[in-house]
């Protein structure tokens, strides 16, 4: 079955590797034809169409590092890496400007966002600790120094609907919104697969054991710049041990109870608000109901 | 289907997260019962009996960064951190030790490499350039002059069986020897799916243009520290137009082609070399062939 649609995926640009490689062609790019995306920090300037806004490269400070996104209709297209990156959540400044975006926008932001974001908090050598320099159109920063070379990061995430009797566990993490609930998650760490990643998760968060794991659908989320694993699985039985550090809570839901909390639109009903939209867990939640 | 078996999977340990925040917790566990992981820089000792040699706390250097494994038996399990990392693949003396280890710890292995040689490259702070210390029983560090946290990478790549009428097509990287054929692969970038980063790989190094990607399987490979995501892609022509920068040769091959080459062991026939024990690729074309 193909992979359903998730958000911040299907992005426009061209990536040309081979162009990044290339210094003189990349050099060669760097005329008044070539587009810078605006950025005021890490939040995309609008145009009035609802569209990315484009500057050229005159309008980047004469310090700015910048980064080649890729090609679009042909034109080079640029980003300066900002003063200060984030590395953590949107802010809901972010969140406003955001859904105000086309889908083919939000995917192109999404991949720019997460590596200037990455270069601003990235600038020395965490081998040797001395300032580093950009690469490759910015894919890369070595280290004069020591000479090691640094990539930008994209950290895998494993995020689950574990399903036991035509219900589905979701979970609260104390940082959301009252009544909101969603796919449990958690980073894959070293010496893991993504299945055994969902199975440790499950046990840990909720005290659930799983079996027959299985890939539904991936997405890139670019705060800061995670690889969302989307997968389900099934629980052996619904007995729960709810980690209260990682969980607020946790609870089975019906799917009558979650047709229902979609139904009831972004503000939700007495017992659950239906996960926001681009978050992966909608868009599994979304798929399992449908099939 | 459930995903087929891969190799540095199946650790035994349990990873105890509950104890890694707790200070307590494992200051309490680091008494002359803990067991230490035997490394020789990033190689690992072996027992006559062929299995992981284990010391006691006392055998680590007074100054040494020690990481907290998890559980095994009930034992706290630790390794320390080497003088230097490696950070790229494994080198002849390391795959000569390995081929004798069963896959339990293999897997063990393989992830306390991984974490060990990540903090043996990144003890200093990416984001202003100071000395940091490990936290969270070594799956954190921090850095005391500017407060910002760092995390062991993992680095999500996709490795693709592309086909089009019962042919695979296999490539060869220039660092391969002689005849080896292996699956195209390459690192997710930022701002990408899963089954965007299998199009583009393909795409950028052998021309094809693919539909019906499909994940097949994942694996840790701690060389240094990847998740290897192994999916199924279908080529829409067979055309060929390689990126000579990136690959040596492409070429399809015949189911036969394939089986015989398995046959024909580790040095290979004629025409092939089959992907070595450990790696997914062939544990994807065994899938392929055996399904």
């Amino acid at each position: 079955m193909a992979a359903p649609a998730v958000a911040f995926s299907g992005s426009p640009l061209d990536r040309a590797d081979n162009i990044r490689c290339d210094p003189d062609a990349l050099g060669g790019l760097m005329d008044w034809r070539a587009r810078l995306l605006k950025l005021d920090g890490l939040i995309p300037g609008i145009t009035n169409d609802g569209t990315l806004e484009w500057g050229t490269l005159a309008d980047a400070a004469d310090d700015a590092e910048l980064v080649f996104l890729g090609l679009l209709d042909g034109k080079a297209c640029f980003a300066a890496v900002p003063e200060e990156g984030a590395g953590g959540p949107a802010d809901p400044r972010a969140w406003q400007v955001l859904g105000l975006l086309q889908p083919a926008d939000l995917a192109l932001y999404g991949g720019a966002r997460s590596l200037v974001d990455w270069h601003a908090r990235h600038s020395f050598c965490a081998r040797c600790g001395s300032p580093t320099k950009p690469a490759k159109g910015g894919w890369q920063r070595n280290c004069p120094a020591c000479g090691a070379e640094h990539f930008p990061r994209t950290d895998p995430v494993t995020i689950m609907l574990v399903e036991h009797e035509d219900r589905l566990l979701l979970g609260r993490q104390p940082r959301f919104p009252p009544r909101m609930y969603s796919a449990l998650a958690g980073f894959v760490e070293p010496g893991e697969t993504i299945e055994e990643a969902v199975a440790r998760e499950v046990l840990e968060e909720a005290g659930v054991t799983v079996h027959d794991v299985e890939y539904v659908a991936s997405q890139p989320w670019p705060f800061p710049s995670q690889l969302m694993i989307g997968c389900h699985a099934k629980a052996s039985d619904d007995a729960l041990t709810i980690d209260r550090t990682e969980l607020d809570d946790a609870r089975w839901f019906t799917r009558g109870e979650l047709l229902e909390a979609r139904e009831a639109g972004p503000q939700g009903n007495d017992t659950i608000i239906y996960p926001r939209p681009f978050a992966i867990a909608r868009t599994l939640i979304d798929w399992w109901l449908d099939r």
